[in-house]
Order: C-alpha cells, then sequence, then structure tokens
C-alpha cells in the first residue's frame, strides 16, 4: 500500500504548483536532468513506458483485426462452444443454427397458437389488399403481391430470428424496384419482359442479400444512416402517394417518371382532360373511413384489430357497391381479372445472361440493401421492446434465401412491413406461426376469392396504400435529428429533397455521400484548444468546456480536435498553434514589463484524442518544434497513442524535442516546474 | 493550500482501491446516493461541471471558425497591427505587404549584392540550356523556354518572400501541360493554336494562383499529401526521362501518349528502323560528362560551380562540334532557328472563348495546383533550413501573378525549380536579386547568342534533361514513409503507378482519393480496447500498450479506437462491447464458482478520444444500455467532449443512464466502490 500511496503523493506535488500561481524559479526552463530524483525516478519511468510500448499491431494486422471483428458476429462464441461438441450434437446445433424454429418449436404450446391465429388472420386482412396495391404500385399484376405475400412468409418462419417482423411486399421496395426496371423495360409497352426483368432483380437481390449474410458483411447495411433513411423513406412516402394519384382520380395516360415535378404535370395535364370524378369520390370516402378507424384504433387500444381489418372491409364493400350499381360503366376503373391459383414457378422467366443482366444486378444490389435496411430496422425496433437480440447476419441469410425462392415461385422482393408488423405485434402474436397462418390464408384466398375480386375499384387500392403512408413520414424522428446533429439532418433533408425532385436512386446516393463526406469532415477539421487544470483533480480539459479549469503560467498545453493530423490539415494545425503562442506571447511580452515573467517556456500537445498521424503530419510537427525552439519554447508530448508514439519514434520525432514525452499532462507540466514542487514538499 | 490537498487526498481515495484486488463489499453495484457525502460533493460536483458545461458552439459556428482558422493566415496579427496604424504608415505598410522587396531592399548591400551576382550568373548558365530543354519537352519553339526565364523571376523578385526560389520552367509542369492540352490540339499539327492554348492554359493557371492566394485557399495545395507528391514527382521524372528518348535517339515519329508502355512501344519500333547512333553517342559522351562534374561537385564542395556551368559547357562544346564537323549532315538533330529578340507580347494570342476554353481552364487549375505544391515545397524546404518563415498565401498570389502576365508574354507555367534553386542557395546567394541577375543574363543571351544555338544538338538538350532527374527521384524519402506509415506508402506507390502505367492527371486523381480515403478508414475503423490503471497514477490507458496496467475487477473500462462513433461503425462497436462483456461473463461465472466474485457491475465508456457521434451512433448507444442492463451490467461515460456530451444530453442518454457520466475514468471506477475508499480512509 506504501508504494503506490507514496507514487501518488508524488504526482501530486507535480501538479499542485500549476494551481497556485507559479513561483519565480518556475520560470526558467528545466531539462530533465534537473528535476529532483524522486520524482525523476517515478515520472522518468513512466515515461520510458510511454517510450518503450511494445510493438502496436501493423497497420495490415490492425485492418485483418477489425475486419475480423465486423464480420465475426455474436454467434462467435457459440460456434467456439460449437467445437467442444460431440458429434451428433454438432450436427443438432448446426441445423439449430440454420433453422431457428427447431429451438422455439419445443417450448410451443397450444396457447401461444391461439394469439398466433388471431394475429395471422388479423395481418392477413391487412395483407391481401396491401399485396394488391403495392403490385400495382410495382407496375405488376396484382397477383404477384399476393404470391409474394405466401412463398416468402413461410420461408422467414422457419429461417428467421424475429418474432414479430411481418414478411411481404413494402411500398419502399415497390416503389424503387419499378423506378429502376422501367428504365431497361417499359412496363406498359411489354409487361411480360418488364416482369420477367422485377423477377430477375429479385432474383439478384436475394443472392446479394443472402451473400451479404453468409459473409458477414452485414455493416454495408449500416452504410444508410439513421438520418439517411428517415429522410429517405419520408421522400418515398410523398412521391407514393403522388403515384397513387393515377387510381385515385382514375387518369390512363401517367407518367413513368417518379419526381414531384414530372408527377405533378402529368396529373395536371390530366386533371383538365379525361378523369372521372366517381373514381376520386370513391376513393376519397373509403380513405377517410381507414384513417377514422385508424384513429379509432388509437384512442380505444382494445379496437387494434379495427383498423387492420377496415382495408378488407372496404375492399370488400366497395366490390359490393360498385357489383350492384355497375359503375365500371360510369368510368370507375376497377381491378378486372385477378389470375387465381397458387404460385406459378418462374424459373424459366429468370433472364441471367443478356445485355441488361449487369442493369438488373445493380437493381438488385440497392433493392437489396433497401429492403434489409428496412427488415433490420423493423426487427430490431420490436425485438428491443420484447428485450431479445435478433442476428443481424442469420436475419440476412434469411430474407435473402426467401427472396431467392421467392424469385423462382413469381414473388417479388419481401421484406418486413413496418405498419403489418406493428399490427402483427400489437395483435399479441407469440412466434413466426403468424406469418405461416397469414401465408395460409392468402394461399386459400388465392384459390377461391380471387375471380370475387374482379369488380375491386383501383381508387380503393389507392386509398389503402395511401392510409399507410403517413407511418412511414416520421416528423419527430427529423426533428430530433435536427435537435441532436445538424449535419445528420442536412444529410436527411438531402435524401428526402434527392428521392423527390430527382429520382429514388439519386436521394440514396446524395445521402450517403454526404454521410460519408461528413466523416472526412468531422476527422480533419483542423482547430485547437487549449487546456487547462480541472481543480482538485490532474485532468487537463478544455477550457472554454470547463471554465473552472486553471491555466498554468508560462505552459500552454494544446490539443487539437481533428481525430488525425495529416496532409490535408496539418499545415493549418501548425500555423495555428504558432498563432496561439505568439500572439499570447505578444500580449505576454506587454504584461512582463509589468509582471517580469509569464511568458511561454513549453507548449504541451496533448495527443489523447489523436487517432493517427502521417508523414505529412510529422513533417508539420518537426517545422513546429523548429519554429517553436525559433521562439526560445520547448514542445513536449502528452499521453500518445499506441500508433501515433510508434510514428514518431520511427521518424526520430522523440529524440528531436528532446525525450519530452510524457504519460499525462500533468507529468509534463510537473517536469517543467520541479522547482515549485520542492517549495511545495517544503510547505 | 489545505483544500486541493483534501480534494487530491480524496481522489487518491477513489484510485488506489483499484490497485488492490477489489475487496468484498465493492461487488454490489452502488447508486450515487450511497456514496460517503465528502467524497459526493466534491466527485458529484465535478460530474456536474461535466453535465452543466456552458452550451458549445453550434456546427455551423464551429464551421466558420475553423475555416477562419484555415484562412486568417499567420499575417493576421500584422493585419490587427496595421489597423492601428495612422494613415501614411498604413499605405506603406500596406505596399510592403504586397512587394517585400521594399522591406529587405533597405538593407541591402554591396557584399549581398556581389554574392547575388555570382549566384544570378551560376543559375543562368543552369537555366539557360534546361530552359530550352523543357520547352521542348512542352511541345513548344525552344525560345518559349527562354521567354519564361525572363518575366517571371523578376515579377517574383519583387512580389516573393523567399529568398533562395530560382523561378523557371520545370520539367514536371513542362511534361503535365503538354499532356492535357495535346488532347484538344495536336501540337505538331498545328504549332500555332496549340501554343495559344498553352498560353491560355499559363493564364487560367496565374487566375487561379492568384484566387488561391488571395481568398487563402492555401490550404488546397495541402491536399497532395506529402507521400503523393514523392510518389507523382518519381513517376514524373522517368516519364520525362522516356519523352527523352526521342532527342537521345534521334527519333522522328514518336508517340504522344506519356505512359511506359505506348512510349516503350514507340522507342521499340523506332530503335527497329530508323534512329542515327550518332546522336546516341553525343547524348550518351555529355551525359556522362554531366554526371561526372556533379559527382565531382559532391565530393568537393568549392566545386558547386563545376556542375551547374557543365550543362551550359556541354552546348558550347558540342555545337562547336556539330558546327565544325556539319555533323547534322551525317543524321544528327540539330535545334536549328532560335527566334532571337526580347519576350513578345502574346495578349492576343489568349483564347478566353469557344468550345475548348473549359477544357483549357481545368488543365490550367490542374497545373496551378501541382506548380504551387512544388513552389511551396521548395520554399518551405529552404527557408526552414535558413530558419524565416514564408508566407504560404503571399507566395501564392506572387507566382499567380507573375505567371498572369507571363501569359501577356509569351512565356508558359513558370514555378520554382529545385535543381536551380539548390545550386543558387549553394552558389551563396542573398536575396531574390540573383534572379533578376539571372533574367537579365537570359535577356542578353536572347538578344545576342541565339543564332548561335543554330547547330547546338537535341541530344545534348536531352542528356540535359536527364541530368536533372535522378534528383527528382527521392527513394529515401520513399522508404521513409514505408518505414512510418504504410497506407502513406500506398498512396504514393499509386501516384507512382498512375503516372507510369495511366497518365499524369490519372495519377494525381488516384493519390488524392486514396489519401481522403485513408481518413475516412482511420476515423470509421471499429474497435474497441480495454484501458487497466497505470500504477501510481490515476490515469487508465490500453492495456496492450502498457502491459503494466492493472485491470479493476468488477469494471471494465473500454475506449473506442475510432474518432467518431456513427452510422458507418455505431453497431459493430456495440456488438463488439457486447463480445467483451458476455465472454469474459461466461469466462469470469467459470471463475465465479471457484472465487464467488468477479462478475462486471460496470462498463465504463471512456470517450475522451471521441470527437463526434451522430444520431445513429447515438442510437446505438441506446441499445447497448439496454443490452447491457438486461445482464444487470450497468453503463457509465468517462471525460466526454464539449460535442459528445452536449448530444447526448440532448438526446437524454445521460438520463437514460442514471446520470453516470463523470469527468474521468478513476472518478467513474471510484463512484462504483465508495466502501472500498472507507476503508482506505480507515486504514
Amino acid at each position: 500500500m506504501a508504494a503506490p500511496a507514496m507514487e501518488t503523493f508524488t504526482l501530486e506535488e507535480i501538479v499542485l504548483p500549476n494551481t497556485s500561481n507559479m513561483a519565480a524559479p518556475a520560470m526558467e526552463t528545466f531539462t530533465p536532468e534537473e528535476i529532483p530524483d524522486l520524482e525523476k525516478s517515478s515520472q522518468a519511468e513512466r515515461a520510458q513506458w510511454v517510450l518503450n510500448a511494445p510493438e502496436p499491431p501493423g497497420p495490415w494486422r490492425e485492418l485483418i483485426h477489425s475486419v475480423r471483428e465486423t464480420l465475426l458476429g455474436p454467434c462467435g462464441n457459440k460456434l467456439l462452444a460449437l467445437k467442444n461438441q460431440p458429434g451428433p450434437e454438432q450436427v443438432v446445433l448446426f441445423l439449430q443454427g440454420i433453422f431457428p424454429i427447431l429451438v422455439w418449436c419445443r417450448s410451443y404450446s397450444v396457447t401461444k397458437f391461439k394469439n398466433d391465429l388471431l394475429a395471422g388472420l388479423t395481418i392477413a386482412s391487412l395483407c391481401i389488399p396491401q399485396s394488391i396495391g403495392y403490385a400495382t404500385l410495382a407496375k405488376l399484376d396484382p397477383q404477384y403481391g399476393l404470391y409474394t405475400s405466401v412463398v416468402p412468409p413461410l420461408i422467414y418462419a422457419v429461417m428467421g430470428t424475429s418474432r414479430e417482423i411481418a414478411i411481404g411486399p413494402v411500398a419502399v421496395v415497390s416503389l424503387l424496384l419499378p423506378s429502376m426496371i422501367q428504365k431497361l423495360q417499359d412496363p406498359v409497352a411489354d409487361p411480360v419482359s418488364y416482369t420477367k426483368l422485377v423477377l430477375t432483380a429479385t432474383f439478384f437481390a436475394g443472392i446479394f442479400q443472402t451473400a451479404f449474410g453468409l459473409f458477414r458483411l452485414g455493416f454495408l447495411v449500416d452504410f444508410l444512416s439513421h438520418a439517411a433513411i428517415v429522410g429517405f423513406v419520408a421522400g418515398a412516402a410523398i412521391v407514393i402517394g403522388l403515384q397513387q394519384l393515377k387510381g385515385l382520380l382514375g387518369i390512363s395516360h401517367f407518367t413513368n417518371k417518379t419526381d414531384v415535378i414530372s408527377v405533378g404535370e402529368a396529373v395536371w395535364r390530366s386533371v383538365h382532360h379525361h378523369w372521372s370524378p366517381y373514381n376520386f369520390i370513391l376513393g376519397c370516402s373509403f380513405l377517410s373511413f381507414i384513417l377514422f378507424t385508424r384513429f379509432l384504433g388509437r384512442r380505444k387500444k382494445r379496437l387494434f384489430w379495427l383498423p387492420a381489418i377496415a382495408p378488407l372491409l372496404s375492399v370488400i364493400l366497395s366490390t359490393l357497391i360498385v357489383f350492384l350499381t355497375r359503375a365500371d360503366t360510369h368510368g370507375i376503373k376497377i381491378v378486372k381479372h385477378i389470375k387465381g391459383g397458387l404460385n406459378p414457378s418462374s424459373l424459366h422467366q429468370l433472364q441471367l445472361d443478356g445485355p441488361q443482366v449487369g442493369e438488373v444486378a445493380k437493381a438488385g444490389l440497392v433493392v437489396a440493401v433497401v429492403a434489409l435496411t428496412e427488415a433490420i430496422a423493423v426487427g430490431r425496433s420490436f425485438s428491443s421492446i420484447k428485450g431479445y437480440n435478433i442476428d443481424g447476419n442469420k436475419e440476412m441469410v434469411a430474407i435473402g434465401f426467401m427472396n431467392v425462392i421467392g424469385s423462382f415461385t413469381s414473388c417479388y422482393v419481401a421484406t418486413g412491413s413496418f405498419s403489418r408488423t406493428a399490427v402483427n405485434f400489437s395483435a399479441g402474436c407469440e412466434t413466426l406461426v403468424s406469418n405461416i397462418v397469414m401465408a395460409i390464408t392468402v394461399i386459400i384466398s388465392l384459390q377461391l376469392f380471387t375471380r370475387l375480386l374482379y369488380f375491386t375499384p383501383i381508387a380503393i387500392l389507392a386509398s389503402i396504400i395511401l392510409s399507410a403512408l403517413p407511418g412511414l413520414i416520421d416528423l419527430s424522428a427529423a426533428y430530433n435529428i435536427w435537435k441532436i446533429d445538424k449535419l445528420d439532418f442536412l444529410t436527411c433533408i438531402a435524401a428526402f429533397f434527392g428521392v423527390l425532385f430527382v429520382s429514388v436512386e439519386i436521394g440514396l446516393l446524395v445521402a450517403v455521400a454526404i454521410s460519408f463526406a461528413k466523416i472526412i469532415l468531422i476527422s480533419i477539421l483542423p482547430g485547437t484548444e487549449t487546456l487547462g487544470r480541472i481543480p482538485g483533480t490532474d485532468m487537463f480539459c478544455d477550457i472554454n468546456q470547463y471554465p473552472m479549469a486553471s491555466k498554468t503560467s508560462g505552459v500552454v498545453i494544446i490539443r487539437v480536435k481533428s481525430a488525425v493530423i495529416c496532409f490535408a490539415n496539418a499545415n493549418i494545425i501548425k500555423e495555428s498553434i504558432m498563432r496561439w503562442v505568439t500572439e499570447d506571447q505578444a500580449e505576454d511580452t506587454k504584461l512582463a514589463n509589468v509582471k517580469g515573467h509569464n511568458i511561454y517556456k513549453l507548449v504541451i500537445l496533448d495527443t489523447s484524442g489523436l487517432m493517427d498521424v502521417d508523414t505529412s503530419g510529422i513533417a508539420s510537427l518537426q517545422e513546429l518544434h523548429k519554429n517553436l525552439t525559433s521562439h526560445g519554447i520547448e514542445l513536449a508530448i502528452a499521453n500518445p497513442r499506441w500508433q501515433v508514439i510508434h510514428k514518431l519514434r520511427l521518424a526520430n520525432f522523440v529524440s528531436k524535442i528532446g525525450g519530452r514525452v510524457y504519460l499525462t499532462v500533468g507529468e509534463a507540466v510537473g517536469a517543467a516546474a520541479p522547482d515549485a514542487e520542492r517549495a511545495n514538499i517544503q510547505a
């Protein structure tokens, strides 16, 4: 106990003098030799610890390590555990790893099934009309939406790790897919080959998603920052809403573009020529009905099912109305024939050769990332409510696999739908069985009820999609981003307007670009802050952040505000440090005539926050040292990181500054003013 | 003196317990309430300092500030001083600011002039042949090189702040300019309009350089990192050398491309058909002569003038030889007519309209940056030897202005030549008068001696350029870069091969791109390190860097390795932290059965190195906290920076983690283990 006590006492000796206005003897500069033995031993020792740190891992090792960090998911230790298991159990564990259903089905019970059944039927009733609507949004025949609500949910049910997520077609993907594919093939001119391209894109999307999962590239999904997603989804919601005007106004000639201006023009043109008010009236009335039920559902939690089945109700009602009044003869646009029956195979429709395959693959990649982002965002947000963890990489494999199989069975890209997942959750689902129930329900309706949907007005589908959009525009999130991080908000806004006024992909691209530009900016933004001692500690902190921090006379302690001293900011940092010193010097010399001291003898560079310094950075540090020396000022380095001190040592910078490298700013200050300590020891 | 002593003593109380293996009572987690009053007061107080720091400057203020930092050069305080001066003195100061010659000419003396005269004549003798050679390299008529050695040096002499720099045409620029201009206009097909474009590019380069200086955008030059320049210049040197093979082998048909492969092909083709060995023999013999003299100059410092005048000597000798032997009739290629007389005006030749102006301006920009980079590198390296400072922005104005005027007087882009500056320096120049002397000498030779150069063999010019190249390939610098920073070396190599195998601009582009990609990589590379207490201090450092650092039982202290926790790395960081805890947890529980304690109660996140955290980062910090809580582990934050704590407070993260924010890791540890302290107080 004694030794450390003494050590720390001597430590205090170093620090305390700087609280009191430093005494005259502290004014000369001190070479390490002059430091009293007792002090020197422990301090020099620590300085040696800094200098003689073991060899840090090389950049490649660093890189490989952090790649491993990135790739080795949380199931890493499971894998380790797996190694120690005997043969058969290994197989079981392995299978359980791929098919989580094997784990949770054991503890499955009748009561759980009751809840899942209820939840399943509820989301089915919401899913059927939405699927048809999203299919039309994706410029596909309605049945493709229903197909997409059959196979993917079933596959996800056995492979997924989330419990609440409801799989199927979603708005954003249904918008993104055509916006990229219709450049290659006009859906109106040749719907068949357009559908083929969409299915091919789905296949590629599935492959990419599976690959991301298998190679644990989950972090790629993170490249869409929270802010970017908020802006992007909000923009997409508005674009989708505009697309629905076609159905709501019963416009026959519409634009293929998605940006506000061209859609606005198209609507404006049509409104002046041919549009049927009946569509509009019918659509709006049911839209208001759906919104009203949602309002009720919000008010009374036990009425959660009402908004859930409202869409189905309005489909049935409107279909009946049209059927009885034969309103389709009065200009009400109707769905007409929906092909019934189970998912047909679409293996032969995939076009994996030909000139367009590259473009289609690119579209697949973009959709894959967006779909994964939504699915994982949905999954995480609900799993964190129930307090369990979902494995991002495993999720990707599941979603990817379901989309690959989907592309073989006439499904387009499916993912986790936020609106339906929310319903599923509030309907009290227990496991993914609710998805199975939903899928079966859709199968039944595909077999029996499709021809009943003949008279369903398109305006209703539009109003159903419209009713789902407000949930996508998250103003409070946007406000939070604005409140917390203005630059993040810029990303958000850029994504929003990019989607709105240019195109969906451009919006995404701009958002990602800005996000990374921001990182560069923050990392190299030059700037320095002077540190002062926090009373009662030997901490030295930014005197702007801590006004109570006390400056140490004769010493200027500077911390660089950027993470790296590199080619881009090294010179500016050097010059601003020189300015700190020289300008203060200028002032102080005026004072000097009065007080007789208070001129800097030492500049301490606190490098604790410095991640890296490159050769340009070291070069300008050496220039800084030269310039300081010409002003008769010494340079000391405090608390350098592993890589930094290693590089400085390699560049012989340490020896150049006379080995003035210390573990803490406190010790650097102390080393400069030992006499003051002696004074304190006597005191 | 008493108060701080007590404070610091209590500080030790916090720290010491963690050196000894923590005692049993420390094993429960403690809410701040339970901390003893004496301790609480000061510690809680400091925690409040962290939390109630004044509002940090907003991002815009921050941005504007660092922009000001960047733009306000070191002459900032001069300007301030200027304000306080009366009228007439202001004018003088202002003029002196623009024309530094007004400052140093006062103290000019005869002795100084003697040195300058000698130095001036020496660099003139080197400059004349080099200028002719570089002009041919730039695919211009020889006299343009001489013109460029007249006007720019004179203008720089009155405006420049460097004292040694020798202005004129240089190799790299003479290579870069045609490589970009000849895409627009073939110099062989139509030399006149090619020359016009070159002069226009020169004009734009000058404008850009002046603008950089006036708007203090000096930092733009820094975007070419040291490593990039080393690689780029070395690559350029080799490319230039290959270009000289044309003259050295007397090849008439040569390629316009600059990359190794196409030049190699061109040479190979020509060597098999028509080349005159005489050119080769003549060139090589004089090349070896020049190199020999340089060798001598290196050996005996007082013979420095020998390598300097060797080129001129060999020009004179070779010209005489050819003249006497009429060797030009035997296939020796000669310069033929060089237009004599002073610089003609080229105002009317500038083409500031037309379709190509955009491309020409782009070329001008690239050349401007490269030229400035070389000039400032040269200036800095020699000024730092003599120990005075050169003002980067003022330099840019001077160089820009001289190039603008140059473009009016038939000069192409001039800048500081490294080889001639070195000669100027070793010739003992005192001021820029040596440049004036050089210019006058060139004028005289333009007036009188140009027709004497009729018989000068082109092979000699090639060998003179070749002899200058080895100085451009800085192997030791490349080795240093490799030794210190492998990633920097990658930039260097990329620039080198980019120039060598693709093109000069691509080489530059690649280098800049890699440099910035590196910054992103370093800033977001995820990874965490556990900290331990350095014995005898209350510092907590990376236990890998400091093996003697002691872990604190029951507490895991983690520092994030990256500069920002943002969308790109937040999730990975979160997961790796969770892995830290849970895996160790797993091990420790095994131990727990033995020891009966040693399970983590607290995770302390040392955020001292964290520059920024964005909304995605905060989101995943909140997830981290949730997950930790579900493991019964608390989360504490130590030493957050201004911006970071501000954002965390705005996001209510601080309240979420129960206000566990501390000034230092030590205090965070102490707060978790007050009983141990009590024990120490009794002890």
